[in-house]
């Protein structure tokens, strides 16, 4: 059985996330069942990260197993072909080894969050941003960010409902900047907790609303308690960007 | 009466344009409502550029005389409130004198054109931009643009339902270039005749594709025929970025 690496896009407004769930439409089941009028079959799909519901991606990773060979080109064609109208894309496809593992194999992920910083909401882009309307200090929100690179115990960032086994995550890249009326935080690690990213952008908006000190966001990570970090970022203002392998 | 200076953002997608029409609902007719629900009188409003129907604007701007005063701020936020939850924002709002008109006091206007040039259509911002598959050469592209800058008789260039007095028009700018996977048209005059920036860079699309020479598009222009220029592109890709006055 060929195995395949495919690079996804999608809007995760109309979704309940990435995995099946009983209370709506998962993007995996929107990719499975447009493999399914593809070739007849309903393969089950790995993905490089779960995102949660209103989560988007630029660059979601997957891998799945066919039946038969197809020339890469025709996978992506006909897959964008099925899964209309449901704002999914296949970016890219490629035939990969059998230990390839979009989940397991992924040697690092990296996320994007948008801020709109501005008093008026977004007209254009609702959903696909985070408005806060607040003044941000962007460097203030730059060096606090410099906290959670290297390795830590994130447990203040991580969720209630988190599965991980450990708490210790290791951060490469944590850069904030400005583009325009927007802050964008980048952030790339092997693996993240569940909601870290979220948690992290939350509690450094605090720092850029003069909320908190920079030295704030290093305290709060040595409590290793969730009620000593911020709040959670909304959903709508991250992007799954890319995950990478050997 | 004092005048106000208002800018829009809009996202074009579901509206008739910004003129009011008897087949849908306009932009126009959205922030004259806004405008009743906030002081009780329905203004006529005047803007600096009549949108097509899915054209978007992130700085359109209008002028609106008012029955009184108010803090230009509160006018920003009250409106906002009140166009909810319709696609439309102020950015902002300042007074002018009474010689101030957005239509006829502009000295130029500006209009961004974005194309998606990728393999698969877009996910993310279906409606936004104009999906081209094929490659472009935006070098190419870029040098062929230069033929429209300057005074010129736009003919071709002009919709069948153009009312301008005149087809000649002077453009200031005229800029191709690649933004990751996107190309961006940049262009700036005065004024435009209607449909003009859409059927200029539908023509220069042939040229990207290797279709055209780049010398082709002179010759179109020179030709004085919708004829001889090349399709319209559509209105997802197009946005009215700003007016400056005075």
């Amino acid at each position: 059985m060929p195995r395949y690496k495919l690079v996804l896009e999608y809007d995760g407004r109309p979704f309940v996330g990435w995995q099946r769930q009983a209370n709506g439409l998962a993007v995996q089941q929107v990719v499975e069942e447009g493999f399914y009028q593809f070739c007849g079959i309903m393969p089950t799909i790995h993905a490089a990260g779960r995102t949660d519901a209103g989560v988007h991606a630029k660059g979601q990773v997957i891998h799945v197993d066919l039946e038969k060979s197809f020339e890469t080109h025709r996978i992506r064609e006909a897959l964008n072909y099925h899964m209309r109208p449901h704002p999914v894309v296949c970016l890219s496809a490629e035939e990969v080894g059998p230990d390839f593992h979009a989940r397991f194999s992924a040697l690092s992920r990296a996320y994007l969050y948008r801020i709109l910083n501005r008093a008026a909401p977004p007209a254009i882009e609702k959903g696909l941003v985070w408005h806060v309307p607040q003044a941000l200090d962007v460097d203030k929100m730059h060096q606090a960010a410099q906290a959670f690179v290297g390795t830590h115990d994130f447990t203040s960032f991580r969720a209630s409902q988190c599965q991980a086994s450990s708490p210790l995550k290791s951060l490469e890249i944590f850069t904030v900047k400005n583009a325009e009326h927007e802050v964008h935080f980048y952030v790339k690690a092997r693996s993240f907790l569940h909601h870290q990213v979220r948690n992290m952008v939350g509690t450094l908006v605090l720092v850029g609303k003069g909320k908190w000190m920079i030295d704030d966001v290093g305290f709060a990570l040595a409590a290793k308690s969730r009620a000593a970090a911020g709040p959670t970022a909304p959903a709508e203002g991250l992007y799954f960007l890319e995950a990478r392998y050997a």
